[in-house]
């Protein structure tokens, strides 16, 4: 079943709902959160939340009964906590759709409903968990309570899967020279706005620390100006991910501060992709993640090339048991 | 009026409301997130949802409407995105509830209702936002959905400003210790779970970043291991607030992690002031935060004077248009 199938067969069963929770770790985690934040922006009724996995196991929410939909997501489909909570939603009676590549996974085997994503054939495969899972809240949300801006999301998702392989296609100068000059840096920050924000939390937590073993810090290009703009100052390093849409002079914001006292700065800005000229201005914003969260996988690809240290390299995931 | 007072007369205009936000930015945003965290965590219906001010203003959600309530909140009362965010959320119909020490404030002025705070007296007063934050929510869920929890709730809110000021009256040899160890230490990681989660936030992103010029990230004890375990080593300095409740396992298997491979880990925790001993199990993860974040002030307060580093020294904030 394809999304709008899954949709009307949960529907057919539940008439009403009232929650739709995100569950999952790390990378699956943050790549769910265009679909929360689409849906904190306009949902009139509908209740929707983000966990990682073990804290939705360990301190559940209320709301999670049989008036819930919970969709649990993890690449390989293994990782212990996501299948707990899988199997714990279910347990609990809500509708749960599983998100992963593999269809054999426990991940998938445990859920009510599966939706399964690329990930190796190119860039626009690696963004089909966050396009999905953003479609599927796109679906809850017409489904349920009506959404006026339905077509424009479709049109969105016909578009964006291009607009990423085209915004690869000529950015490796770019993102070699991004590596070359971050290579050495002892620390790097990283921060966005709106639904990006948590493509800065991705490429920060998962990209620089956990494949890179580059300490790094991030933040909401908005908390910036209440706490951290204290340590801007000449040559300091920031990666600034610039969003299309409403948010984005909280973006400018924070660049004009950062040059202006002489930071060192990279910008991934969505603007430079066409996003705007390809996706109409009404649902933009929830595009931005999936564009820059592309492009930052060939910055982080080069960051790897340069400092001779490969994406899949750990010292402890993989390698013990924890 | 008192919280309780200012939920009957909203009930009173509105017998139904759909939505509870929370608005604020910085720590005046952290402070609010337990208040978030009960919602998710106990409302059946109610939805909840928080923001930094400005992606509030930028990109309202359209459940901001005649049934939401919206809290705002600005120690000060004078933060501007949190003053505009109080007249949008106005302006659309939603009752204003604005949290500050100021009742002259434009935070103050622009709400329909005001929750004055103490901060300066003592630490307990420090927590008092915090605290009528939660109170405010818990009062909001018990008035329109039913809380079974609300009297524990009440029991705990008449012990913990207690147990605050208990905890921190001995605690300036732990906090100079601490201060000592880590006072020239490059980049200081935090973590935490559950409702305490931002308070690992807040004590990175204001008390040492802000505040302290310390380079810092944190996250959740949970996303540890999905990727910035990575990056512990022999002496790598961790703080870990380790909370009381549900979540406590989180945080336990973070510190056997940080212990087995040596890293340099100080934990501030709950149990250890007495959290459990004095609040019922069914609600004590709530109360968590605000015990943490007092106990975390006495530490910044060492860190200044060991760091010769006032709390209230700024390069840019207070000291430049930006």
């Amino acid at each position: 079943m394809n999304v709008k199938e899954i949709v009307a067969d949960i529907k057919a069963k539940k008439p009403e709902i009232k929650s739709l929770l995100f569950v999952g770790c790390g990378a699956s985690m943050s790549e769910m959160f265009p679909a929360k934040y689409f849906m904190d922006r306009n949902a009139k009724t509908l209740r929707s939340s983000i966990h990682t996995a073990n804290e939705f196991n360990y301190s559940t929410p209320v709301s999670c009964d049989e008036t819930a939909i919970v969709v649990t997501c993890s690449l390989s489909g293994g990782t212990p906590e996501a299948v707990a909570a899988t199997k714990k939603a279910r347990e609990l009676g809500a509708s749960v759709v599983s998100v992963t590549i593999n269809p054999e996974s426990p991940l998938a085997t445990n859920a009510e409903y599966q939706i399964i994503h690329g990930f190796y054939a190119n860039y626009a495969a690696k963004m089909e968990k966050m396009g999905n899972v953003l479609a599927f809240a796109c679906e809850v949300l017409n489904a349920y309570e009506g959404y006026a801006d339905y077509d424009a999301m479709q049109d969105g998702f016909a578009k964006i899967y291009d607009l990423i392989e085209n915004a690869v296609s000529t950015l490796t100068p770019t993102a070699k020279k991004f590596a070359d000059s971050y290579a050495d840096d002892p620390m790097i920050y990283v921060m966005g706005s709106g639904a990006a924000q948590m493509s800065a939390y991705s490429f920060s937590m998962f990209l620089l620390m956990e494949m890179q073993w580059i300490p790094s810090s991030y933040f909401n290009a908005g908390e910036f100006f209440h706490g951290p703009f204290e340590l801007v100052d000449k040559d300091v390093p920031y990666l600034l991910l610039m969003s299309d849409g409403p948010t984005r002079p909280m973006d400018s914001r924070a660049l004009t501060f950062l040059q202006r006292f002489d930071a060192k700065v990279t910008v991934v800005d969505a603007k430079d992709y066409g996003l705007s000229s390809a996706i109409d201005k009404s649902v933009v914003e929830f595009f931005n993640p999936m564009l820059i969260t592309g492009v930052l996988r060939v910055y982080a690809e080069q960051l790897a090339i340069v400092r001779n240290h490969p994406l899949t390299m750990r010292r402890y995931m993989w390698k013990i048991e924890y």
